[in-house]
């Protein structure tokens, strides 16, 4: 994943005007038209066949999936009636999720995560727009890939809620299943930082950072996502003249309360992560500190001894009186190993009293409960 | 405790329906009947059976305990003219903390801690969900165990206030009643960083890094109830049409005020954890810093010596005169061992005036009062 | 002083129900009923003795020292008409502090710090509760020692404004006495960071992490105690209909700009001192790594000098040509020497160059101007 | 770039007094006057010359490019009714990005960014003004250099959602076009940010906190352009009586929008930049420490071993007996290897056994998935 | 500077009453009344002198300096009809900058910085008041130096603008000359700041530890003194019923952006100054990491090397076959040195291939670009 990607404006570029990023997928539009009886479904290859929605008694939802070419989409989009710029930021990656009101209705643009079976790594993000008209709902995928389908099996299904309601209903329920689609991430993300502090909390070779950096990072687009979505359905919750339904209102404030529920624990997440590599940082300080400080007892306690051993090499004329009179000794060898024992052993006994050798075994245990 | 834990939303559900997670304890109900002279008490092992409060002149406590049959809940909510979304707040768990209102009534979700003899190592948080209903108040908690028990004696003991005002005053207890329960969390929390304060400011062998993080990661559990409760209070209190009773305000300021506290002072503790690792990491690297040092001035002690050993171990032709004169000297023995104090006790003096040896045995002395 | 202390709930227990904390003192009242004319102060060891103020041209101050009986407090409340909601508060120490309105008048919970000649080491916090009613001021504090005797000195002298005014001017006036003892606090905790200041930038064998540490501790709980009475003194102050006359809401808005000030400036010493904090260690860790490349270079030097002393000593069959030729020449010993000085000093000479030695004299000069 | 530069007051001068820095560019200006149908394009070297426009159908855009005559602009202000302290603004730079409206129009300043092929090694800073008066709009920039030229090709090019808008439109476009050259420049720390990335994740041998520490500090000015700029457009755009119309205020929010995205792509990439630093760290301490713990454990082994090498180099008398008997041995030689490889080995085994060796070789690859 | 500083009330003193802290200077009075037409400059040694401004057509600007005797000042404050808290607050030093709105008028207060040619060096920090009244502006400085000459230079030189304004006009303007004085204080901080720069990357034997720190706790106190200021200014130009002038009003918004971006800077250099901390502290451990790696290495190649040397002066019966054969080969020196360059190359060669040699000296050239 990029650290930025943008595409939604040329430089110096009209705004409103579009431009197909190089490579997407070519557009193809389903329509599901239903009221409580009725449901029809249709597919088009061609944007210029979707038909404007003029029963006022049904609700249309127009998904568009791929972006490859922005000029049937901008067609689509005057047809439907879109002002330029709202169509204009539908077509463009990179958006920040953002509500902004048209007379014409209303523009949601989100971020959509898809999730596999190989957890956090294989995270798809990919924004979605929701344009909600007075009858018909337009949305704009960048994949043919999304989140939706339990939610057209509802619409299949002749749920009365979903069918009956109005496509402000509608546009709530597809909010709903993008922002949904954000828990299965936080599972993920938890699974994960639990694997991470078992890992640093007991074993001390691991190495971690790498892989800890990832998810900060990985966790700071999550709050990107969520962040503005959060201030901007506030603000069209808190609007006086809502054009949203009151069953809409309740259910967008549902979804508001998760899309707070991510940003609360992205927040979290993002602190313990933090936490967990000061720990990791100082679990591995504290142990090479152990092991230096016992490789270092061992240097301290062998070069005295190697100088007494230097000294009864000396060559000093023996038969001068009082040069080196010990390796005359009878039992000179087995002095001076006495010699040797005792410093060795007083120097080993007096840095276990202080404490200077016994932290390294005991290390590990101590710390976990 | 699980770092993340949902259970309120399958991907892709209609919002408001019910997921049922496997292995929950079968739903029992205990209604509590009350006016000022008379109580009920009745459990109902079957919510099916508990009855519709009716007599306005009453106050009922619909209490249940278990969330383990999803369908049994939903249905008596719907008795009780609950709204769909409300019943499924209160159904799945490791929702956030809040507070919504219906046209039925006011549904209050918060974060319940049950804390035992074991202090901090024992704390159990679970989710309960109140609804305060015209004459009545349903509450849905996950398990049997809570900490209501001295509110019921409070009812069963026919004390005036309670008996006599409604069913929002009733509701406000439920609440206090929870927000109390972090208080001796907090108490636990407060013991438990004086344990730390004296383990780290006088014993250097300890590790508390593992136990630290533990306790900031919980402390982050009890901001994550404290939080958004206290937002979701203020926010009731501050709308203009409350439906609460005047008195009932006045308590759910004070219980506001006791959240507010909450949050102060696990703010405070945050901190208080994060500055005793600051310590306890510094005083270790200190230590290990003292104990490097007089190891490395042993070695910087002996090297040289026993350079001077080894000189006079050489063998040079001492018959021609220059090599190794001091060999031949009467008192050369005697001399090389003046040598060696002179050099040995020169630099363990010069190392003691520079301050290279003194920190390890007075700094456990000096770093406290 | 305890992380945190409350005995303002027994959990489960009816709020507004008093619970004594054994050990308290024996609470007793000194009233002062005063106009511009008259003043009578009388002491009652019996709270039930002080009378209820009627005569509503005068200004009456009861001030209750000591909360070791709940009930006889409780008693008093109720007959001067104060709910019992706020009575609890009064009574029950570790609150936070606060502004509470009630239909008989206005609380203030805040905490009062009592120094003593010790300075920061002598510091006493108490918790004092000001009740304002229509023509009288109650206030309870924990012990008999308080910061009131300068007021109860201008009250005696007669002065015209505290006379004069009413008993709204009186509590601001209480108020204003309490935050006004916050600033000898700040003063010692100013002298208290020079001291570490100094301490820290010229003498690198200071070990004051416990003591810095403890004065963030300390900081904290002042912060705790300014920051809420600002927000309390806020909002009594933006209300639209207040009670307070313009001239006390005059006083309390300076009173209000101490609390701001003492906030500002809490916030700036804990700020200073982490930055104390870390730069003791960068000192401490500079200092260690000056002394360990000292201790460093001296065995880098004379580990090679060693090894050439050992090769003289080597045993080799100089019979045989070739080998140790060197042991023959005439001034092999001081060829010897000449070799042990040429690379000893060319190392020193090198090392030094490198600037590997020049840090360790010359550091504490240099890091301060 | 300097980090702070300030022209636009001389201490103590009246405010809307202007200063011209010495050395400015001399100011020149491009007219652009159209309608629907018509374009005029004039450039004046003399600022006196520009005439003022009159005809209330056009729109008229004057450019002025360069600051080093302030008289000129002044005076060019105050004939097209500007109030001396807007022009004064224009004149002065380093200004704080901002709105003010006057009676006569509306003055946004902000900073604009010139990024050419160098990336971010070759941004350029320049400060913008943009007077929006009732027809037309003047703009004030430092050098010649701009990101105005797409625009003014629009205008050429006819579109004629350009030439047939007002002046606020044509002024929002202005502020478009500025607000848009801040993505490349986002792009290009991106890119940047994504190489410190691999540097520091895979060669440990990089030197990037110079690098990082500039980056910043570069993405430090980047958020003081766009913060400011975010709430004075929040500002201007909910203001109840806006001067602009519907459509201007719709682009102005689609800036917004651009400059909030810009804020959090900012945040982000300075937590990412600190937190690579600490990666960085703890990888190259990591490093250092595995690379002395295999340097020590070396010493560990071989000083035991010399002191062994010592003992047997001693000249005891070995005519007495029980002195050095393994001299006299048949196969001490082979003896002293023996012991020697003991020794040695079983040293290394345990070192590894204990960890103290593993950690070099494999970090690299395991800090990567 | 001291950290803290408080003059402004005695504890227990009642609010107003004027404590002047000994040694201050003895006041005197400069006035300044003018109109378009006439300028009058009087100066008063006695304050009782300065008379009451009168004509309602003049301006007055009454210029205290010095405020050594209270009692004088409290006594004029109290003839120019101002409350006796504003005179409190203008004599006593160490408030926080506020603005007040009284009945006769509206105090300022504020921070005033004066700087030298020893730039960050010689700051002085100084309070200064402004009493803003219907026809007068008082002003009470704590010494005789201030940044007002350029105005008074203005108003002298009978610039319409400043002479025909009112008084509101003439505060302002009081205010700007203030504000403007920080900017001088910032540039001064910039030079520095990059100074540290330049030193950090460019020379690691700097400690300019003390000195960041000194910076930070400067720009902490220039923090302190615009941060409030701005708070003050924001509300006093959002009241609905301002009693400034618009002309007035204009001018301070423009003061009150150079306050604004006052602290935008501020807060910026304090993040590079932890920045800049940071970057040191890592240069210097990287740096010290890489001596005591070579030095390491120069132990790790020789300390096997003297074991060999040992090997060869150890005292086996070389008569006996098997011991010691190589001091009886012919070419057993030269077979000894063979193995020493062997082993000791091959070491060097070793620790260079896996890194550990090379950070050293390339180091600083490859931190900077």
């Amino acid at each position: 994943m990029s650290l930025f990607r943008r595409t939604f404006t040329k430089r110096g570029a009209p705004p409103g005007e579009i431009q197909v990023e190089p490579g997407g997928i070519a557009p193809r539009a389903s329509v599901m038209e239903f009221d409580l009886t009725d449901l029809r479904e249709v597919s088009h290859a061609d944007l210029a066949e979707v038909p404007i929605p003029t029963d006022a008694s049904k609700i249309t939802w127009v998904d568009i999936q791929g972006i490859g070419d922005g000029t049937a989409i901008r067609d689509l989009g005057l047809r439907f009636g879109i002002h330029p710029l709202a169509v204009s930021d539908m077509v463009h990656m990179g958006q920040r999720p953002k509500v902004d009101r048209y007379d014409s209705g209303i523009l949601v643009v989100l971020r959509m995560v898809l999730v596999d079976e190989r957890g956090v790594e294989g995270l798809v993000w990919e924004q979605v727009s929701v344009f909600l008209g007075p009858t018909w709902v337009l949305t704009v995928q960048e994949t043919h890939e999304d989140v939706f389908d339990p939610l057209r099996q509802r619409i299949r299904g002749g749920r009365k809620q979903i069918r009956g309601s109005g496509s402000d209903y509608l546009a709530a329920m597809v909010i709903d299943a993008i922002v949904d689609g954000y828990f299965p991430v936080l599972e993920a993300y938890s699974d994960e930082l639990e694997e991470f502090e078992d890992l640093i909390l007991t074993d001390s070779e691991a190495e971690p950072l790498g892989d800890l950096y990832t998810t900060k990072r990985e966790l700071a687009a999550l709050r990107r996502a969520a962040w503005p979505l959060r201030d901007a359905l506030q603000r069209l919750l808190r609007e006086s003249s809502s054009p949203l339904s009151a069953t809409s209102q309740l259910h967008l404030r549902d979804t508001l309360d998760h899309v707070m529920q991510v940003v609360d624990v992205t927040e979290s997440f993002r602190e313990l992560a933090s936490s967990l590599v000061d720990v990791h940082l100082s679990m591995v300080g504290q142990r090479t500190n152990d092991v230096m400080r016992v490789l270092t007892v061992i240097s301290a306690i062998f070069i005295p001894l190697t100088f007494l051993a230097g000294i009864y090499g000396m060559n000093f004329d023996t038969t001068k009186p009082g040069n080196l009179p010990e390796l005359e000794w009878k039992y000179g060898y087995l002095f001076f190993w006495g010699v040797c024992l005792t410093v060795g052993i007083g120097l080993l006994v007096l840095f276990r009293r202080l404490g200077w050798l016994g932290g390294a075994p005991t290390m590990s245990a101590e710390s976990n409960r």
